[in-house]
C-alpha cells in the first residue's frame, strides 16, 4: 500500500471510509517512513525499534530480500519486541495476520513475546491458494500459534476471521480489565489482491481496489471493537504500511501519490508510508502532522506510554513520538538512514557494482542518494534510473524482479524533499545549499555508522525444504492429486475467485443515466 | 493548483485547513475536470457551460493560448454567463479576482452579467509588480468595475482585500435578503507565488506553499462570511482550479498527485482538478464522489438550482449535477472532450505536424489520446513524450514555454484511467477491450464533432499596445523614472517581498529537539 492509497491522501477511485474515519479521529502523518523498502526488514524494525541492519534482517543483494516460505533464518530471538517489553508491564498480547520474520516455531510470534498468534507466516503470494499458484511448491498455510489449522487457507474468509479474532481478543481483555497489545497485520494489500464475494468488483479501481476496500473494512471492525469494549479513549492505535507500492506489479500495485517510485527502492515512494495515529481525547482529532516519524518509533512510543524502559544493552533507532502526538512538539529525529540491504559477504564487488548498503540519508528536509535503483519505471527512460535491468535476480514464480541496475551517484544526488515532492530537481552540487546540507549529512552518516556492529545476516541463510510449514507430510496419501501439505483440498476446489467485470458500454451508460 | 495540492488530497507539506473543512462539510470530487488545460479557455467554459471551442476562446497553437495583457479579443458578449442567467432570476452578483477573458471594458465582468467587479483582469505574472518584473512592459493593475484603482497593485494586501470585498458583499446581500452569486477567483496559486508577511516562510513547502496557504485562508474567510450572514444552509459553494500544476515552473508549480503531467497538456494532470462542493444540510458532509464531473457543470447546476432554463439557442456541454450532489446519482456525462487549442487558420500544417484540436476523449473509465504533448518532463525521456522541444513558442518574459513536440498516436493510446491513475500502462490495441472501448469513443467523437460550428478565434486576434490597461497614459510626467502607467510607485518601492529562509542546520535542529 502506498502513500496515495487512502481517499484522504488522494486515491481517486478507491473509498477508504474507515481509514478516513481513523484520520478524522486522529493524526495523519505526511512524512512517516518505514524502516525498509520491503516487508520482512520493515516489520523487524517496527517490532524492535531498530533498523533491520542491526538485527540481521536487512536482507542482502539488490532486491533487498525477504524471508522466503522455506527460510532457514528468522528474526533472532535475542531481539526484544514491543510485545516482550509490554509483557513485563502486564500486557496480554495477540498477533494476527502476516508475520514474515521466519516461519519456524522458534521464530514465530509466540517465540517473540506474543501470547497468541493467528495468521499466515509470510506473504500471501508465497504459497499456492485458489487465488495464486506460484512456482515455489508451498501450500499457503494458516497458523494458530505454531500449529497449521488450514492448508491452503481460504482467502475469501480470511479477513473476516482476522477481524473476528482481533475483536474477540479486545472484548475479552477489556472485560477482564487487562492491559493489552494487538498487532493486526493485514495480509492485504498484496498480490494476488484477493477479495471475498462481498468486495469482488465493488470498486472502480479493479482487483487492487477490491482488496484495499476489504482491508479498510477490517480496520473499521477493529475500531468498532475498541468502541464496543469501552476502551476507545484508553487505547492508542497506529496504522501504517510496511513499504511503498509494488510498481512492477503495475495495476495490481498501489499508488505513491506525488512521490517517486515504490517498493524495493530507497526513493520516497518506496519508504514513505500512509500513517495515522489515533487516541480519542488525547491526540487532536482530524490533525495532520508534517513531522518526520518512522514505523520503528511505534516501539519507542509504546514502551514510553506503557511506563517501561528501552532495552539498555542495544542501539534503538526509534524515538518516542509522545511529544509530537500529544504536545505538538517537533520531530525527535535528526536524520533517517535508508539501507538497500547490506553488503553480501565473501564476494568482492566488480568495480562498477554498487554494493547494497546505506544508499540514502535524510536530515531535515534534505535527502541525499549515494546510490539508487528503480522499478520497471526504468522502461520510461527516466534520467534517475538505469535503462538496464539489474539482471539475474528472480522474484517469486520465476518472474524477473523488475529492478533496473543500480547507479552510484558521485557526487550524491541531493533533494529538498519537502519542496520537491517527486525528487525531480536535484540541488546543484556547486551551490552553498548543497555544500551545507551535504556536510551535515556526511557527518550524521559517519556518526550513525560508528554505532553499527556486524551481525549474521538471517535472510542470507536462504531456504530449505526441511523447514517448510506442513500440515501433514503424508497428506498426499489422504488427498492424492494434490500438492503435498494439502489438508484442505476443498480450499483449492470450491473457493470463489473474483473475475473482473468489463466497464459498462456507452449504451449501458446511457441507459444508466436515463434512469 | 493541482489535484494533489490539498492536505485532503495528499499534499505532504502544505496544510489547507479551510479546504479540508470545506471537504469535511461537503462533497469532494476525485474525477472532476476543467474545460481546458490553461486558464482563459477554462474560465470561459465555467462561466458559459460551453467548451471553449464553441466560444472562440480555445486558443490556438500548441501552447493552448490565453488572453495576453494587451489582448485585442475577449470572451464574446453574446456568450451567456451564469451571472446573466441568474440576474434574470433576481440575483445580485459580484466577481472578485482574476478574470482573464479580455481586459477591455467590453469584455470585463461588468459587461458579462456581473453587477460589480474587483480584481486583476489577467494573470498575476502578466504585469510588473514588486514581486515580478517580466519582459512585457505592463504594470499590473487592480480594477474596480472598469476603472484602475491601483497600478501596480500591492500584492501583499491583495488577498485580504479580495476576502474583505467578498464578505462585505455576502453580508450586505444577506441583510437585504437578496439572492446573490459570488465569483471568487483567487489570483493564487500562480507564479510569482506572492504571500504577505503573515504567510511568508510559514510552510515547509517554500513560496508555493506560502501562496497556497494564503489562498486557503481567504477561502476560509468567505466560508466564515456565509456563516456570519446566516445563509450557510442556503448557499451552494463550489471550489475548483482552472488547470493542473504548471510543471515547467518546477518547485513554483503545484502537484498533480498520482496523475501524470500538468498545465498545457491533455494528460490527466493537466485537466483533472481538485474540486469540492458544499451545501450544508443538502450535500452529505464529508462525502467523496468518484463520479465524472466538469467545471462547466457549475453553469448548468447553478441554472437548474435557481429554477432558470438553459439558453435554448446554443449547445451547452455542462450538465446539472444536482442528482450527483443531492441524490447520489451517477454522473450525467457519457464522454468528455479535451481539446488542445483549435487548428490555426490559413496555415497548412507540415505532414508530420499534429494540428491542435481534439486530442483526448474520455468515455466511461476509458480515455483515448489521439495526440499528446508534455511539459519539461520530456527531459526525463519518458516514452509518452517527445524528447524534442516544441520550439519557437515563447512564454511570458521570453522564457521558452517548455513544451515538447507533440506526438500523434496512431493507433490512439488508450487507458483505463480509473485503474491506471498515472496513464502508464496503455491497453493493447489488439485486445477486445481496446476494440470495444475505441469503437465507442470514435462514435462519441463523431457525434460531438457534428455539434460544432466554426467561430472566430478570439485569442488568435493577438495583442496591441492601444488596448492595454493604464491608470494614466501621462503617468511618467508625474512619476519620472517609473514605467509608464505607474500611478502607485510606492507599490514598487516600499512593498514587502518574502525572502526564502534556509532550512535549519543540524545543530539548530538538535537545539530545537533538546528544548
Amino acid at each position: 500500500m502506498g502513500y496515495g492509497d487512502m481517499s484522504n491522501s488522494g486515491n481517486p477511485t478507491v473509498h477508504t471510509p474507515n481509514l478516513d474515519r481513523m484520520a478524522a479521529e486522529g493524526m495523519k502523518f505526511t512524512q512517516w517512513y518505514s524502516g525498509f523498502h520491503v516487508c520482512s526488514p520493515s516489520r523487524a524494525a517496527m517490532l524492535t525499534g531498530r533498523l533491520p541492519i542491526r538485527s540481521g534482517c536487512a536482507g542482502e543483494s539488490w532486491t533487498g530480500g525477504v524471508f522466503t516460505d522455506d527460510a532457514v533464518g528468522g528474526m533472532p530471538q535475542n531481539e526484544t519486541t514491543f510485545a516482550e517489553v509490554l509483557k513485563e508491564q502486564g500486557y496480554a498480547s495477540l498477533a494476527v495476520g502476516k508475520w514474515h520474520l521466519g516461519q519456524q516455531p522458534q521464530y514465530l510470534p509466540t517465540a517473540q513475546g506474543f501470547d497468541e498468534y493467528f495468521g499466515i507466516p509470510f506473504s500471501v503470494d508465497m504459497g499456492h491458494s485458489a487465488w495464486m499458484t506460484p512456482g515455489r511448491p508451498t501450500v499457503l498455510p494458516l497458523l494458530h500459534n505454531t500449529t497449521v489449522v488450514e492448508q491452503p487457507v481460504d482467502l475469501n474468509t480470511l479477513d473476516e476471521r482476522y477481524a473476528a479474532k482481533a475483536v474477540q481478543f479486545i472484548l475479552q481483555q477489556a472485560k477482564a480489565q487487562n492491559l493489552f497489545v494487538l498487532y493486526f497485520a493485514c495480509n492485504h494489500v498484496h498480490i494476488p489482491d484477493y477479495a471475498g464475494p462481498e468486495y469482488c468488483n465493488k470498486t472502480k479501481r479493479g482487483r487492487f481496489g477490491d482488496a484495499l476496500t476489504e482491508m479498510d473494512a477490517s480496520i473499521g471492525k477493529v475500531m468498532n471493537g475498541l468502541k464496543e469494549a469501552g476502551v476507545d479513549d484508553n487505547t492508542i492505535m497506529f496504522f501504517t504500511s510496511d513499504n511503498g507500492p509494488w510498481i512492477i506489479q503495475k495495476l495490481q500495485g498501489g499508488s505513491a501519490g506525488p512521490l517517486f517510485e515504490g517498493k524495493q527502492t530507497t526513493w520516497e515512494g518506496g519508504i514513505r508510508e500512509p500513517a495515522i495515529v489515533r487516541w480519542p481525547g488525547r491526540i487532536p482529532a482530524g490533525s495532520v502532522s508534517m513531522e518526520v516519524a518512522a514505523t520503528y518509533d511505534i516501539f519507542a512510543t509504546a514502551v514510553a506510554l506503557a511506563g517501561a524502559k528501552l532495552p539498555a544493552d542495544r542501539a534503538i533507532d526509534g524515538k518516542d513520538l509522545s511529544g509530537v502526538l500529544l504536545h505538538g512538539k517537533e520531530s525527535p529525529h535528526e536524520c533517517l538512514f535508508h539501507y538497500k540491504g547490506v553488503p553480501s559477504t565473501g564476494l568482492p564487488p566488480a568495480a562498477d557494482d554498487p554494493q547494497p548498503g546505506l544508499w540514502a540519508v535524510r536530515c531535515g528536509p534534505y535527502k541525499a542518494h549515494f546510490a539508487s535503483q528503480c522499478s520497471i519505471m526504468h522502461q520510461l527512460g527516466d534520467f534517475r534510473c538505469s535503462s538496464e535491468l539489474a539482471g539475474e535476480d528472480e522474484g517469486i514464480g520465476g518472474e524477473p524482479n523488475g529492478l533496473s541496475k543500480p547507479i552510484i551517484h558521485n557526487p550524491p544526488l541531493l533533494y529538498n524533499v519537502e519542496h520537491d515532492l517527486g525528487e525531480q530537481y536535484p540541488i546543484a552540487p556547486e551551490s552553498g545549499e548543497y555544500q551545507t546540507a551535504m556536510a551535515q549529512i556526511l557527518k550524521a552518516k559517519k556518526e550513525h555508522e560508528a554505532t553499527l556492529a556486524p551481525v549474521p545476516n538471517q535472510i542470507a541463510l536462504g531456504g530449505s525444504d526441511d523447514v517448510k510449514v506442513c500440515c501433514d507430510p503424508q497428506s498426499q496419501q489422504r488427498h492424492p492429486g494434490y500438492l503435498n501439505c494439502t489438508c484442505n483440498p476443498e480450499n483449492f476446489d470450491d473457493v470463489f475467485v473474483c473475475t473482473p467485470v468489463q466497464a459498462p458500454t456507452l449504451l449501458q451508460r446511457r441507459d444508466a443515466i436515463a434512469v
